[in-house]
């Protein structure tokens, strides 16, 4: 039998790009589903990239890392408003979507432009935006169709004064006050973003802690920050309701506390993209997130159905899902598939950032795995104070008997493209030592690794001249 | 006989700091000399600190990166001036000051302010700024007193319109036009600060090409970014004189062409520090450039006394004569001294910044070392669209037939800092499928390692395909 295609892939987020493109460098016809208006995907056009972008454009306009140098009163317009932040998204944005185009383009991908549903295993409706209709067949199907912010049914919703994160690049003015429901890693990026916009904000998190998955040490720098900030911390805390009036929301806890803010921005999870796929046709179902559930290289319980990124689960980043969709692609072109790798990094881009590799202290001590720490302070490194930055802090854990780098931990500018240095040392099992013996740059932040890695070497010599 | 100190450090540059922290760490008692508003040596007070602190000031303020984005007239300031420049890198360098002097306290090193010259092998006289002078004796001394720009006799220095880089960090406004005599890496920063500023500036050089010891097409993508901000290039010129008059400069080429300026920046070459040292009490001599020579461990022709730092020329940067300090420290206390690291990074803060490791590829065929090239461009990075930086490059040289990893080039934003990432796999003896296998934070500049990789092995891949 002859199918339309040989991979069609079910969106064009970072998961179904690589996947397409995969399957395109492997001689493969391929095709790719999205909507007209969503190329590139919930990362392209309402995550990541608009949030990065967003993020990037505050640190720049507010001067934010200038003030340590020019003084508190330091920025680039005095009144800043949404539009100039929002105009620079939408170029990045649109060159972004432009990018990916032309990748998909060059490499022979056909963009189906539409809404896709299964008809059976190989075959899927696909709606473009006027109601026209056809049918598209494929030997093999990639699912990346991500996820969409869930909204709890007791809060009414408003794109307005009561948003999710769809909703937060609408917003027509900075709110003077705002009230951020969820601290995970999206509600802690956006409540460092308005704080650094000048936003009085309050961050309400059930848990008692932020970021479990963190190194204690950098989460209580990440917090200690927020609050010079101004951000006061609701821990511990549930919401019960929001009530809109006419000059605000009041937000309702749990324990009896109010909140009134102008705003209100719910990012309380997000929820598989998978109702309207019609997966019963396929014979799959999703979980009540709306997940697909996946085995060994990403193959659904159909044997010709694979599902990557966000609609898979954890750990939903961009990178892992790019990496995940290259794998399934070659996977379903009976490839062999190279490794999943293993060390995985993980980013957060909070005002400071965050960005670690390995375990967390808190891990190797439950594991009973000792561990030396070195640490280095940006304010120490000459490059640290040009940036001025000066509370950023980069802790190394070695092994004090083999000296090999067991993790890395990075708040401050620059985590996310530093960690990788560390990855590095630890996937190619090289020691602190590399780090003492290497020249850096000067004046770089890299060369915090150096620091580090020389507090921790005196250290374990220390120990060892004692322990004789 | 017992001496004032086991090791007296002359200089407290990056060389001198190492040197003398690293005997302190070995339990010695440590002096290091240096004049009283000289701490930190050039590097810290006309060098690299200011220039580098300069240089952020001026991508900042110009909003230089943010021009894809914002347009050509964005500035955050509509009138810079020098002082806002200065203003700022005062500040940082005060603060260098304070992280060294405060480094040297808690290692138990003692300042000692004045002017050092030998008296014999083990005795200096130090000289203080009021007149009174001691003699200082030490079992091992080390010099590290670096350079001094080389000013030729022919041209008349006024550090007002003809200036070198100690005058530069004077001036008072930015210069409408400027003329750059000298196309080395501190010609080169200050050539493409100042025209980012908006200054028309006359690079002139009397080599026929740029930084010869870089990849020529890095260098290329330098020249073309440098052209595009309306850098004049006069290669293969000489400078014969240089006329001041009452409304600004005129440079004469041996060419016979005449450049009119605002000023003249003289970048021609450093000499050693060494005039006032009195060498020959010490039995030792400097070369006609004011250089000090040494053999291993930095060792010179005298037995107790060795030299690091600028003062002994090649490769004269802040990151190799910290590790040189290092090195001859342990040497001069009679510790094994660990090796000299062999794989330098090299970092040119020019706009935008280079940075590389490992040989060009004209050096590779040269030596009829076959590679493959895989390249990665900011422009389809979307961390490259963020930060507004379309024009970067990072390079990857490959070997077909092992894959290790035998150099980067990079030229764009974060050069200097991302560079370590290709230094660390080439040390650790990985190939380029580290970095495609490799998960990374997204998005991110160190991305583009993932992507040059991908493309070096599609290319080394297909070859094999047809080479069978």
């Amino acid at each position: 039998m002859s199918y339309d295609f040989d991979v069609l892939v079910i969106g064009s987020g970072p998961a179904g790009q690589k996947a397409a493109i995969q399957a395109a460098k492997l001689e493969r016809r391929v095709g790719i589903v999205e909507r007209r208006h969503m190329v590139g995907g919930v990362s392209t056009n309402t995550g990541t990239i608009p949030s990065k972008t967003l993020r990037e454009a505050v640190l720049y306009l507010t001067g934010m890392n200038q003030r340590e140098i020019y003084g508190d009163s330091y920025r680039v317009k005095a009144d800043l408003t949404m539009r100039d932040l929002a105009e620079r998204t939408d170029r990045v944005i649109a060159r972004e979507i432009d990018v990916i185009r032309n990748q998909l383009q060059r490499n022979h991908v056909e963009l189906v432009t539409g809404d896709a549903s299964f008809l059976d295993p190989h075959t899927l409706r696909v709606v473009a935006d006027g109601g026209s209709e056809r049918p598209v067949t494929a030997d093999q199907i990639i699912v990346a169709v991500g996820t969409a912010p869930a909204r709890p049914p007791n809060v009414d919703f408003d794109d307005r004064t009561v948003i999710d994160s769809d909703g937060l690049l609408h917003l027509t003015s900075i709110p003077a006050s705002l009230v951020v429901v969820g601290a995970g890693v999206i509600g802690i990026e956006y409540a460092s973003m308005f704080a650094a916009l000048g936003s009085k904000v309050t961050l309400v998190e059930r848990r008692s802690h932020l970021l479990e998955f963190c190194d204690a040490e950098i989460v209580e720098g990440l917090q200690h920050h927020l609050r010079d900030l101004g951000v006061v911390f609701r821990l511990g805390e549930s919401v019960v309701g929001v009530d809109r009036h006419e000059g605000g929301t009041v937000t309702h806890l749990e324990s009896g506390k109010r909140v009134a803010a102008e705003s209100v921005f719910y990012s309380a999870g997000r929820q598989g993209a998978t109702d309207g796929l019609n997966l019963e046709a396929a014979g799959l179902e999703a979980d009540e997130r709306g997940r697909i559930e996946v085995g060994a290289d990403f193959r659904t319980a159909a044997d010709n159905i694979w599902a990557v990124g966000d609609v898979i689960g954890f750990p939903s980043l961009a990178a892992t899902s790019m990496e995940q969709g290259r794998l399934a692609a070659r996977a379903a072109c009976g490839e062999e598939g190279g490794h999943a790798a293993e060390l995985l990094p993980f980013g957060i881009y909070s005002i400071p950032e965050i960005s670690f590799v390995g375990p967390t202290e808190e891990e190797l001590t439950t594991a009973g795995v000792p561990y030396e720490v070195g640490i280095s302070r940006y304010r120490e490194l000459a490059r640290g104070q040009i940036l001025g930055d000066t509370h950023g802090v980069l802790k190394l854990l070695v092994s004090p008997d083999s000296r090999r780098l067991l993790a890395t931990h990075i708040l401050g500018t620059g985590a996310t493209e530093l960690i990788h240095l560390g990855q590095c040392v630890i996937a190619l099992e090289g020691t602190a030592d590399y780090f003492v013996d290497a020249v850096f740059n000067f004046p770089t932040l890299a060369m915090a690794y150096k620091v580090a890695a020389l507090d921790a070497a005196n250290k374990i010599d220390a120990l060892a001249r004692l322990d004789v």
